[in-house]
């Protein structure tokens, strides 16, 4: 990511994101909203600095464990302590009881994509483990616990949606809950190699979702767990693999642990009042464009996946200032820009070996090459980046070819 | 804002954006994005949370000035002095300086729209003066003036631009450059009583601005200034008026005053080293949807331009529960959703008086009233939140209602 100009570290585990980054970055984010749009959660946006009393009302500030200990810190000039949101439990429980005070208003699902800090000791694996990311954080409320297992169901269904139209494939398991607490909680993992993660699970897990076949009770029915988790004894008879993975996403069902703690109350059906029931639910999203180039490439560079490549052709000049070359990269950029269809254009003075190298790093999936000999002809050389397979096409050829894909 | 439920406080000058109010913060970022883009300017991101040492090379750390007392300091865990990114001058400079060697990309103008941080001693008029607040910041970078001052120009005219689409009329003044500093700049102003600042100008500019005739030469032809720079000697033979204004906008022509302290440095076309002309642009978001309210407003509520309504219709459904009501609302739901078209539907079981004043407090542009008497009649009433007028339509006629839109 930092050869492809995607991103750039300022300070330990804190990164700017290049305009191509922040792109595929953006892509990432507009598949999510789509998604959780579809399970009608609405966004809003909770702020970044956050009054440290919310935090004790939870008692999650002062408490001895991880999060806390991650809080980054600060007062304002008035003498008040804040600290920059983490994750947003208490936040969301404040803004929504505020808001709503019947069960009519429920169940209720909100989410957020916005930038959290946790200061992590040893930030590292670039956007894997920073400091400053971009989290997609949603949470729900519901009168009973059948409204919030539901709801826990959609959210899980939307996950593997969300992965599934990003190319990958993610695996759920069970998984600790944590600093977060709850009643029950799932971890999503994309198997790679370079994962910090282990997890465990029976191989039939893969034909579950290969076969799109992933419910709350059919995980349930398989033994999937994450390395905390993990018991040999419990599962001795059965067939199990463990993988090295990487954590894309985190549900959990929370109970009424939060809205208890901060006295949330929502008059019932029969006038009783009653702390909601609660889910929460994460993706990491600036991890998960990490995670997107783990599992997409290779010795050269990205292969992005159609879905969030940050453009779907670059045209190589080959030759600049060549009157042929110059004319024929325009009439692609023109036919491009017609169909607004997202293109870079490497026009740059380099030779031939400087931009194919380029190109392959950045990984767009489709090369257009501009080259002296075919351009004297009217062709150019279509490359895709995944398979490297070359097709030569007459420049006529071209909206045809766009309209075949 | 709170009363139609688009913000809510969670401590002084810090607000949550609930989903009504978000969505009319995107709106008018699609926009800016839109007019950015045309001018060619590229979408980055740099984080809030930034390292104190870049602050200080500036020279802008420390300095005795609102913009040093307003920043938000912190220490992180490793002992690291930290602030909340208020603007980004110097981590733009940092990231462009570590990527950028030669002329050759240069000009380059790079933007990102994102949350600053401005611990204002007095936060006040809820969004307008809010210490969390979004910022669409612009950077531009030159080997010389004329370069950058053609740039500036540019924004100028995208900033105008960007107001027009939001149905707002926003006077250019010339400016005091204050903390940011260069060698000159314009700040532009919404009219409204309730604004902050005077702003003083001859009245032939209202008649440059409705004939698009403001170009940089012709705004330094016309008298026209904000309070600090207004000085009564030098206009008075002319016809000058004051008016109250919403600052919405401010751009500076840098100079190398950045690159300079920051020790930027480029080659330039004859081989020697320079230190890049700069510009800044900057548009506050979140302070724009205040402002545009402010702008469009009646004593029931809110009046939301077409551009940036968070919803183009409002479906009142007077009688739920009345099997003709329900139908006839579940007709015009599928019509709209067919068509994509964003809306809000009020099912609440309230009486109209409560639907109407309260669809009026939200300002969708457009009601459909489904009442007991025109729903036996299949009918509709349709009325525009602006004029109030109210239309009868056929049911049947919907269809061609939004094709003659």
């Amino acid at each position: 990511m930092l050869r492809a100009g995607m991103i750039r570290q300022i300070a330990a585990g804190i990164y700017n994101w290049l305009p191509f980054g922040l792109s595929a970055l953006s892509q990432v984010e507009t598949i999510i909203r789509q998604e959780m749009s579809n399970i009608n959660a609405s966004e809003l946006l909770v702020p970044c600095i956050q009054p440290v009393s919310l935090w004790k009302d939870s008692g999650r500030f002062g408490a001895s464990n991880d999060l806390n200990n991650e809080m980054l810190r600060m007062k304002d000039r008035a003498g008040q302590e804040m600290i920059f949101t983490p994750t947003a439990e208490e936040a969301i429980v404040d803004v929504i009881a505020s808001g709503t005070q019947s069960y009519k208003s429920f169940p209720l699902s909100i989410y957020q994509i916005s930038w959290k800090f946790r200061d992590e000791i040893r930030p590292r694996y670039g956007v894997m483990r920073s400091r400053e990311f971009l989290m997609k954080d949603a949470y729900s409320f519901h009168m009973n616990r059948e409204c919030a297992l539901r709801t826990y169901e959609d959210v899980l269904r939307a996950y593997l949606r969300i992965y599934h139209r990003l190319g990958l494939v993610a695996v759920p398991v069970a998984a600790s809950t944590g600093a977060i607490g709850g009643d029950y909680s799932h971890e999503f993992h994309i198997l790679a190699d370079t994962g910090e993660s282990t997890i465990y699970y029976e191989t039939s897990l893969e034909e579950k979702l290969k076969n799109n076949e992933i419910t709350l009770s059919s995980l349930q029915d398989i033994y999937a767990v994450e390395e905390e988790k993990y018991n040999p004894e419990l599962c001795k008879a059965l067939e199990i693999v463990s993988r090295k993975g990487i954590e894309v996403g985190h549900i959990f069902y929370l109970g009424n642990k939060y809205s208890k703690a901060m006295n949330m109350k929502i008059q019932d059906r029969d006038g009783s009042l009653k702390h909601p029931e609660m889910g929460c639910y994460g993706i990491g999203v600036s991890r998960l464009v990490g995670a997107l180039i783990e599992a997409n490439h290779d010795e050269k560079g990205i292969i992005w996946p159609d879905a969030v490549a940050p453009f779907k052709f670059i045209i190589l000049n080959l030759k600049i200032n060549d009157a042929k070359c110059d004319e024929l990269s325009k009439q692609l950029c023109l036919i491009l820009d017609k169909r607004g269809v997202d293109y870079l254009y490497d026009d740059l003075e380099y030779g031939p070996g400087v931009k194919f190298s380029r190109a392959d790093l950045l990984g767009i999936p489709t090369q257009l090459i501009i080259g002296l000999k075919n351009a004297r002809e009217d062709k150019i050389e279509v490359k895709d980046r995944k398979s490297g397979k070359v097709t030569i096409l007459d420049i006529n050829q071209f909206g045809n070819y766009l309209n075949s894909l």
